[in-house]
């Protein structure tokens, strides 16, 4: 049978950029391209406890069919916490927890986008939410992430042009791909720019927690007066990404529609995992666990930056982030970026490279993103030596 | 701020019918209007020593990433398993795992379904995968379910006319809500007017497990030669719900699309619950555990129906299902039928009006759905008591 996929879908063909990835899948291959979190990062002791404890004390309930909003303990946790530690969510607004953060841009995307309707999107962007965004047939807009986020003119002269926007789509804090952390002048002006222009903002915030200097610059979502900001949060990088654990925060009117996106995708979030995330913000230091994971990160991004310094030196420039999972170096001019990336994936040294995840994956960049999190300080020492060595052939 | 939702969802309003259903949540009200497994059909004990299993042996793949396919062995388990049991699976098929059957509809839809195109359902049919598709803007048209499935002439009827049909949606086994079996026959004959008019069939069986009395039909997967039909399957109703894990098989060009469309939506399914199903499959007797659920369903079954029969007697007419979770009752032509519904919730039992699950909702129904595997055996009786009650006020 010859299948006639949809539109939407037969664009996401895969590309040679993924096909590259394709060859990083091996053990052998150094994991500067993942995103994955370390594993000594997981509280595999409280997990331990905690399911134990749920399944002698409330197997039924974890094994029955929950309401699409999600367990209701776990969202009164959240809503309360997010308010009162980052001024997250006002009385007009109400919370669904999700599988995942993919899953709040999948049914934000459903709830918002006819086909052909723009998403503004910071420029480069992670490749799954930009995905995500395509499989709705948007048409994507990017605008260029400098240092300290969006570049807030060039934002403005998006927003003049496509009347069609419906959300602008970023990444505050410790930015996927580029490390880079919105000043809190250009948050408020982005605010202000949404609110001048009328479209929301899908303030996606998986790293904030992550942080590991510098100092705390409060959330979009915590200026919002309008409701005009859905906040998209996730378990994955404090407690662990294999439970699917997000949510978003946003205005009541949003919420009960993203419950009626939700319904039609997967009825809700499996109960265990749910019920494991409440009982650990409920029961367990879990604060405490957050410092815990900032300081593995903190070293491992000091040992990351300390041997691009003497591995690449010259070759590369990055602006160091202040916390996240990558770092973002930017090659010579002269040098073919996609062939340092095969030579240094043919020497067991898997990156992306930064055309990934750019809005147009046909837009020149020079960039590469390398994860910190996933390989031990061991692979961390030896890929960054081997890479040292790639450079000699540029 | 006035949200712009999309034409999509903005079609997801709640309707009339809903509003009656939300009546029906309180905890004294007896629930025949929900879906839910009966708590004693949990392999409780099971669960609690595999999860205990999984957390002290496998916990760190517990909580990471797993790849959006699903759990590998778990994978194979099943696709060897239903290709043996089932003659479900060819060479040239593959398996995803999904975040419960439901997410099946989803993928399916947004790899197949451009705007305007149509699905071909069962009328009535399951209200969550109509609302998936109508999530889609796809054009639904119905074809009449009858004791033995589909109408096979109105079937080819519609696929003559309608130009953009892309699949055939059925539940061949105790549909819901009709709780009618398709025959052999016309599950060939669907088949063969599927290749005919070179449409798919995306054939849901979350039910096929239940079957209480009557002879095992062969799915219409195991006919498919051409790769045409998308096999959904669920762990949901043999092992447990809250879990949210169901399955595809299809020909592997049309799981490479779904995996894409899956990337999109939730990454992938959570790892405890995909390690859960697995081991509970390969460590266990779930065989064992179906006979034993077939077994309650069974028993409550033939009390339900006995009740009907007793209670309501002459006042609705049925057709006894072969398995699954509902009874189908057609009220009285004079009987004003969501009158009734609304005057049973008034006197606490939930049952759900028929026209819910119409394709055009505003199509007229005299029909009630009776689910008996929620209710305790005393709220069984309870409920038809009273039901038995109410049919007086008609």
């Amino acid at each position: 049978m010859d299948y006639k996929f949809s539109d939407r879908i037969a664009s996401l063909q895969p590309s040679a950029i993924r096909e590259i990835l394709k060859a990083t899948a091996s053990p052998e291959v150094i994991p500067f391209a993942a995103g994955n979190p370390a594993p000594e990062a997981f509280p595999v002791d409280a997990v331990r406890e905690i399911g134990a404890n749920i399944l002698m004390h409330k197997a039924t309930q974890a094994l029955q069919y929950g309401i699409t909003e999600g367990y209701a303990p776990l969202r009164e946790f959240v809503l309360k916490y997010m308010a009162q530690k980052h001024k997250v969510g006002k009385a007009d607004d109400d919370i669904i927890i999700t599988s995942g953060a993919t899953q709040v841009m999948d049914i934000t995307s459903k709830s918002f986008l006819n086909e052909g309707d723009t998403v503004i999107c910071e420029n480069p962007s992670f490749i799954g939410s930009l995905n995500c965004f395509r499989s709705y047939n948007a048409k994507l807009v990017g605008v260029e992430v400098e240092k300290d986020g969006m570049n807030m003119e060039k934002l403005e002269e998006v927003l003049k042009k496509e009347k069609k926007a419906k959300f602008i789509y970023t990444i505050p804090n410790f930015q996927n791909p580029s490390g880079a952390t919105m000043s809190l002048e250009k948050r408020k002006k982005m605010y202000e720019l949404a609110c001048k222009y009328d479209v929301l903002i899908l303030e996606d915030n998986p790293y904030g927690d992550l942080r590991v200097e510098g100092k705390y610059i409060p959330s979009i979502k915590s200026f919002d007066t309008d409701g005009r900001v859905i906040y998209a949060g996730s378990f994955s990088k404090i407690l662990a990404p294999g439970i699917r654990v997000g949510l978003a925060i946003a205005n009541k009117k949003i919420i009960s529609k993203l419950t009626v996106a939700k319904q039609t995708a997967d009825t809700h979030t499996p109960m265990f995992s749910q019920m494991l995330v409440y009982q650990w913000l409920n029961e367990y230091d879990f604060e405490g666990h957050i410092r815990k994971i900032q300081d593995i990160y903190r070293n491992k991004l000091e040992l990351m930056c300390s041997l691009i310094d003497s591995e690449l030196g010259d070759f590369v420039s990055y602006h160091k982030p202040q916390g996240g999972l990558f770092v973002w170096c930017e090659l010579p001019e002269k040098v073919d970026m996609l062939e340092f990336v095969r030579v240094a994936v043919e020497n067991k040294v898997a990156v992306v490279p930064g055309s990934a995840f750019m809005v147009d994956e046909k837009e020149k960049t020079q960039c590469i993103r390398l994860n910190f999190s996933t390989p031990t300080d061991e692979k961390i020492k030896q890929g960054m030596k081997i890479l040292g060595q790639v450079k000699k052939q540029f």
